[in-house]
């Protein structure tokens, strides 16, 4: 970092940029851990201003970390080389809809849920629905492949993008894809760009895949009195010839959670409880719901329902997206995983964190999207009790190790940011983490794109607390 | 290039090798244009003799070039600079099914259809269709990134690929992605791999997504007497809420050539055929197959028709597949494109095309996938008739102009290669070209893999016959 880089930031951003350590204060968190404050935060609201920060930034080689709305679950947006953050949040919302092409437009600081409203007015579908929906920005969804029940038979995010506008980290703005379905034309830097965690770039305007919306759709619910058995409920449906919508896994802890938060009527009696939603034709809808019931049955699952209007529906999925919150009520901190298996490893990786729980001791619970073998196993805990938070520390270390050893994945949709970092070599092997390297140096020679993401730090180990911890 | 590579070679690979020039005669061309002769043969089939040729290739800085079957329409297993080319075509073919997580393990030397078969096997369905999938080998799908008629619902080669083997251009092997259908774990490496032409290192294995075969299809045929009421009917049916797996376009010459090379009862009295193809539940089919009938009446189509045997229904795809050789067999030489448009504005680019065969009065007939604006427009000439070829090249210009004008891409499925290199710059600006570049460099920096191709040689021309012309 070189001197003078603030009084040249203020003379170009003037209004735009704040550096009171008073105002900074809201931007040196977010729904990961860690505590990091940057030295200024800039209000980009277009593309022009973004590549103007950039320059300057590049020049001094100064950090710059973007920034959402602060939902991100792997510390992605958290300065944590300090420098500059790019506050997002006053740029315009956009959204135009182009019916004909069924496509959208839409700039970085619009709501996911403001292009889902915009497209269904068109009678189409914007599939990706990750939890966040209400409450994150399509930027942040981009930068890092934001995934959702959805993403069972829809896929995530970056299924769904087929242009982007970048800044790069040296300023100049850049076109990547476009607005046709088929693009073959060079390297594919949108599909690069999606899900790279903001260290390649700024990601400033998207378009977007739209697809029809499906006519119909129907919920079942079914519990089970083993983990293991709901496991095979669930790889017995995929293999059935029928691919839900969605196919979500609710544990005991979770539903009693969720009960006590606001009772909407789950079944806390037993173990696991599965939810399933099927969308397309009615005639094919009302089908696959008796079969994915019949399968649950034959396993013994039981209070197995389909209800019959749309607002007991919307109740169940309600229940489902409150186990966060509720689960978050329990105890003052949470570690919230996503590590990813092979779906038929589904049941076996329930069965391992059986153990993790009992081995650690730990307020283990566990929900997600079971169809797609992206599970979410959160440990409730207290941050202040440096002795249980060694604990979990060492649990969350033996749950990547599973996933890995289960051949699943780190993280299947929150991203590495600085929260998986330390574990990066572990899946991708030295010559995997050499090649990503190679890319982002020749990217951004300067190393100032959020920087201190992805790839560890030297010594950097996990983080579980608001404070910093480091050797 | 250095000296003693050919030694070096020889001595570790042995009877694998061949480098007399008799030899190399059949490796010297593909379904492109051009004659380039490599200067040895490698066969290899297994990925540690890829990584030994690599080592040896990057010490020496020997170009390399992969090679399957040939079938590539953009050149991209042309040896243009010489040196190795690597025939991956002794590779056993192996599928390994797993399905219970509803993947498939596939080695680069297995043909396209064989791992349709195996999917079917388990009532599972790999989607992605080229039309040479009997004739080409997955290793050159994932290179090119292959298309075909199914792209307008299920997506292309890249949508399926979950994992890669790679060997780099310096010869290390890695894995990238993995075996889950989520994964954010680092940059996309997958995805970048999936399309790259070979410029990036050898595909050695994938992992794939399969997904449930649909329980039912059912085709639709209607004959227009304009190519623009056809473009208004492919628009009208994707807006109507319907998203047909297949939705493709024939137009009158390829009708009749294909009627003269083997009558299938194609009209070949009307300008346009649109072909459709619903699958799905059956209900579902039978209800969405009733409604396109329906819009396409409505529009003023004849000849509509719904097969009622999977014969008859067989019958029209395969008159789709025979344009193809069909219009090979009317002039000596044919250049195929596949520039592609949004797809409300295919009338517009028929539009365009109707312009350019009056222009430059070439015998320029049309069809492909319509469905997502991914057209072939295909010039049938002579490259013996220089002034003729000289047309040919002009109108080729003018198709890419065109696309780019209507907010479309070069190339929607075959790729650049060296057929499109030329015109790269024009669709990705200076700073797409420099920041793909920058990868490539990172990656490759004695430029090794498969060079001249995508960037373009210093003076490189548009090439339309097998000889070659250089300034």
């Amino acid at each position: 970092m070189e001197t003078g880089w603030i009084e040249a930031l203020q003379a170009k951003m003037g209004e735009k940029m704040i550096s009171s350590r008073s105002d900074l204060d809201t931007y040196s968190y977010d729904a990961a851990f860690g505590e990091f404050f940057p030295e200024a935060v800039v209000y980009v609201t277009n593309t022009e201003a973004v590549s103007e920060v950039l320059k300057i930034a590049n020049e001094y080689k100064v950090s710059v970390t973007p920034r959402g709305l602060g939902t991100g679950l792997s510390g992605g947006d958290l300065p944590v080389h300090g420098g500059i953050t790019l506050d997002m949040t006053q740029w315009p919302a956009s959204v135009e809809v182009f019916p004909n092409d069924l496509v959208a437009r839409v700039s970085p600081g619009t709501l996911t849920s403001e292009i889902h409203a915009e497209a269904e007015k068109h009678g189409l579908m914007y599939p990706p629905d990750p939890s966040s929906s209400n409450i994150s920005t399509i930027g942040g969804n981009l930068a890092e492949n934001a995934g959702g029940p959805r993403g069972l038979k829809y896929g995530v995010t970056k299924d769904y993008v087929l242009g982007l506008e970048v800044v790069t980290p040296e300023g100049e703005i850049m076109h990547t894809g476009g607005h046709t379905i088929k693009n073959v034309t060079g390297l594919d830097l949108t599909k690069l760009m999606v899900g790279s965690e903001g260290i390649l770039g700024m990601i400033t305007g998207a378009t977007l895949k739209l697809i029809p919306k499906p006519a119909a759709a129907q919920t079942v619910m079914a519990a089970f009195s083993t983990m293991e058995v709901a496991g095979q409920a669930v790889s017995k449906t995929l293999t059935s010839g029928i691919l839900p919508a969605k196919m979500e896994f609710i544990d005991q802890a979770c539903a009693q959670a969720v009960e006590k938060y606001e009772p909407l009527g789950l079944p806390t009696n037993v173990e696991a409880i599965v939810l399933v939603e099927l969308d397309g034709h009615p005639t094919a809808v009302q089908e696959e719901a008796e079969a994915v019931s019949k399968i649950m049955k034959e396993l013994g699952g039981t209070n197995i329902s389909q209800p019959q209007t749309k607002e007991d529906a919307l109740n169940m999925w309600k229940a489902r997206r409150l186990v966060s919150p509720a689960t978050a009520n329990i105890k003052p901190t949470r570690a919230s995983e996503d590590a990813t298996v092979p779906r038929s490893q589904i049941p076996a990786m329930m069965a391992r964190l059986a153990e993790i729980r009992e081995k650690y001791d730990l307020l283990l619970v566990v929900f997600g999207h079971a169809g797609d073998g992206n599970l979410h196993p959160n440990i409730l805990c207290d941050d202040r009790d440096p002795e249980e938070i060694e604990r979990v520390k060492q649990a969350i270390e033996e749950i990547f190790q599973s996933a890995l050893e289960l051949g699943g994945t780190l993280s299947g949709e929150h991203g590495i940011g600085t929260m998986k970092s330390p574990f990066l070599e572990k899946e991708l092997g030295p010559v995997g983490v050499d090649m990503m390297k190679r890319i982002k140096q020749s990217w951004d020679p300067n190393n100032i794109m959020n920087p201190g993401k992805i790839f560890p730090d030297k010594g950097q180990r996990l983080i579980l607390s608001r404070a910093v911890e480091r050797e």
